[in-house]
């Protein structure tokens, strides 16, 4: 169970519609598999389109949804009127992004008025079996004016 | 000009052949624009499917080139038997990923038999003016058995 | 319980024995006080001289012993005649380094041949409670030609 | 020259009180050596208790004078009421810690009003020989209600 509590009753639906609306989200397959306060899971099956050269999951698509994992899980417990932007992250990338799918797992480590700290791993599934793919820390903003 | 020499002659032609190979840059309508010792720009065109919920470059495309960029910058120095592995990144999102194209220019800071550093920096150009839209510091891997 | 096993017998004595000669640690006055194969932590009591100017522990303080407790962590599962040297690494300040004395908690998360990526936690601690204070992610190099 | 401007005519005088409340920063003998809107450069000269255990600086110097270096030229560009704070750095080791001295420049990348986002790089200096020895990017916060 989580140890955060959302400031927004309507957290998860909230997530589920900026998410929708996130084009390149869409455009590469990925998909939230899991919502609770300041915990968001991203799932990506694999396709070939987005590999690097050797065959793996190109880094940038690894990295792409770790940072949506834990922006989505810094949002869930933003108050209604605020937006989430990435200010900066850092990610090691521990294997090959192998697998049938990765899984991303965002994870709210300090949430904050301003600042959010989360940390994101990301794991490569091939018959229910997981392997650590990679693993990041990202700071997210809380942005008034705009609400995702 | 660049202060590094490439340990193979045929370095442009290896970091384009093997750029060329990365389904994932073809498949976003990435292209390398620049190579040179220890130097590499890719060019990323904007395009609805790239962008984020509020219409900007996403910030895994933004990291994408990124991460590109400086991965082919460390690769230029490497001998011809080595192909290149990203081992980690961290990223500073300055400002929104606006604009007609991204530019992503990575360069080489210090390179190493094992591991090469690099940084890069990715503007955002509209009608030839540049606003930069992210940092990055990026340590790179030389990897003996495949070639890229 | 440990999942690694160690690569050397007398990986704890090696341990102890190279954290003795860093004549920093000594200075500001860090000890370990755990230790077994991928994990290390480091206590650190708090004194004036050791502070930012708020009066709380320097960040500076903060992530050297972050840093020191994740090399030991790495070193812990190195061969006997490697040493290591932190090659990068990223850390998030989450509260105020607050405390009658700091611990950081190195845990190995991806040993490797070449390379370690550790993370390492530091939490204030003030009449038994923990607060953390920092989280980092640290990637070390096993080096041949000295051993710590 | 720096392309900032200083929103407090003071800047200059501010940092220097600042850094001189800092024990840390006093007790390994650093100095302020140049300070220019969103610069300011750190001096450190080498003394035994400040090393690691192959006789180089530690890590935990170098990093502690680059984030000073950033830190202060971060707050050089902060209105009078404002106190800086350190929310997170990532930084690559790229050379021993060796030399005579270590000199930390810190530069401002992109101000804002609550983040600003600084390049530190550290050299080591022997007989006016500069070698490059880490560089690392730091995200500041202005913090209201204390003012360093």
């Amino acid at each position: 169970m989580s140890e955060f509590k959302p400031r927004s009753a309507d957290y998860a639906t909230r997530v589920l519609a900026s998410f929708a609306k996130q084009a390149f989200m869409t455009h590469i397959g990925a998909k939230i598999v899991h919502v609770a306060p300041g915990e968001v899971d991203v799932d990506l099956p694999a396709r070939d389109d987005l590999n690097q050269q050797h065959g793996f999951f190109h880094a940038g698509t690894t990295s792409a949804i770790a940072d949506s994992a834990a922006g989505y899980a810094a949002f869930s417990l933003f108050p209604a009127d605020r937006g989430v932007l990435t200010t900066e992250y850092k990610i090691n990338l521990l294997n090959p992004g192998r697998g049938e799918r990765l899984i991303a797992r965002g994870r709210v480590m300090k949430p904050g008025r301003t600042l959010t700290v989360c940390r994101s791993d990301v794991f490569g599934i091939t018959g229910g079996e997981e392997t650590i793919v990679a693993t990041g820390l990202f700071t997210m903003m809380a942005v008034e004016g705009f609400t995702n």
